[in-house]
């Protein structure tokens, strides 16, 4: 009898497969999910002084060899050419294609970054029987950039995008223990309350993901995005690259519970 | 050759002697100072389960038998009956002396409850870098009455008193973080923000203590206060009643550092 893979190594089999192209909120409960994003090497060392710089927007969980498609320390048999459901091909900045594969567009000197992903602290907090409102209201979580710059590093700038979750104040104070406990996944936030004081205009308007809902006597509370490292690629516009689409992550044998710093 | 008392002993041994009769702010850095309550013994089952019931309030670092001066939880050769500078003595919920030592008045039916202090966190938070703003100004810190029920036990019942902080959002995470370490002393914060939804009406007037400035960009954060189990015993009127006088505290042998959580 052959044992049963892992759920975390069933969803990526799926993907490698074909079988698995969608989201993979929800999928494999309790595991790590990681931001991906693929660089040649001649900009492998900025990247990475770029997240050592910046770890509350990119908490690197792991980062390949060059050519290397496996990624050991974040599950088995990783092959980051196709165990994530859908991937966003870059070319000079622009979006060329969504593939679910990126086995043909392979090259030797491309470098993977894994960063970790706020699916983490929000199983925690869901956890704690703390409200994260994108999640009741069935949408993607609110994303806004701020005026606060992160750390240059090389080619690398530009500026903080936070995720927003409102709740009540004793809410949010709980949820500031929550996640502190998971510094490899943005960890605390980085702000609450008036969002002029970071350079957001309209918090009815974010920059990406969906609108929520804020409540009477709700605060906003801001934690530092996986889509900072997207944005600051972006602006680079680098001659290729290759990311991650839209929550459709890479899911790692890793277990949040494992990321607890206390 | 005598080893030279500790700086905690040595608080309390010039409070004995009747040296130190002044507040025991600053005194004996690194060491937790306690809130004193001594009640009758006919009440002593419902003020302990009432500190139980109340932990943020009124964190019980310690109790004594009936009738003994000894604590010796909290340190070395503690006479309760004179080792604090200076205390209240009520008589039917009315203070009808603040003598410096209360061997005088010592009864043998005497229960005394040692509760965690502020003074501890507040440490925490400077040596975090963190404002602490009646510190700067030198008053004393600003105290709310809220609408928040404390939970009843027996007698006692009231509303939960809350001590303010104001700081930027960015610092109160901090905060947050460093004062969720001590539960022993309060703990985190109960509330951050719109004084109006716990129940606080005028911030500019606090119900005990000094009002403090509050800066643009700046929130209130409110943590649980050791007045609340006082202002709960006051209510209560009982034929006799010990605390310890504002700010004049039992300088204990314990480490606020051995104090932490994690």
């Amino acid at each position: 009898m052959n044992a049963q893979p892992s759920p975390s190594y069933q969803a990526r089999l799926d993907a490698r497969s074909g079988k698995l192209t969608s989201s993979t909120a929800n999928l494999a409960p309790g595991h790590v999910q990681a931001n991906l994003v693929i660089l040649p090497k001649t900009l492998a060392a900025d990247f990475l002084l770029f997240c050592q710089r910046n770890p509350k927007p990119c908490p690197l969980l792991a980062m390949s060899d060059p050519g290397d498609p496996a990624v050991p320390e974040l599950g088995r048999d990783i092959d980051i050419r196709s165990d994530i459901p859908r991937y966003c091909v870059w070319r000079n900045g622009t979006l060329v294609d969504q593939p679910t594969d990126v086995k043909a567009i392979w090259r030797d000197d491309l470098v993977s970054f894994l960063i970790g992903c706020s699916f983490s602290f929000e199983e925690a907090m869901l956890d704690s029987g703390l409200p994260v409102r994108h999640v009741e209201q069935g949408c993607n979580v609110p994303m806004y950039r701020t005026a606060i710059a992160t750390r240059a590093a090389g080619v690398f700038s530009g500026p903080l995008v936070v995720s927003m979750r409102p709740m009540k104040a004793a809410e949010a104070i709980r949820a500031i223990q929550v996640t502190s406990r998971f510094p490899s996944v943005h960890g605390a936030p980085v702000h609450f309350g008036d969002p002029a004081l970071i350079g957001i205009a309209d918090i009815g308007r974010p920059d990406y993901g969906d609108a929520v809902e804020i409540r009477a006597g709700e605060v906003p509370v801001f934690w530092a995005c996986g889509v900072t490292p997207q944005a600051v690629v972006a602006a680079v516009r680098p001659d290729f690259c290759i990311t991650h689409a839209p929550g459709h992550m890479l899911v790692t044998d890793l277990l949040n519970s494992r990321l607890a710093a206390f």
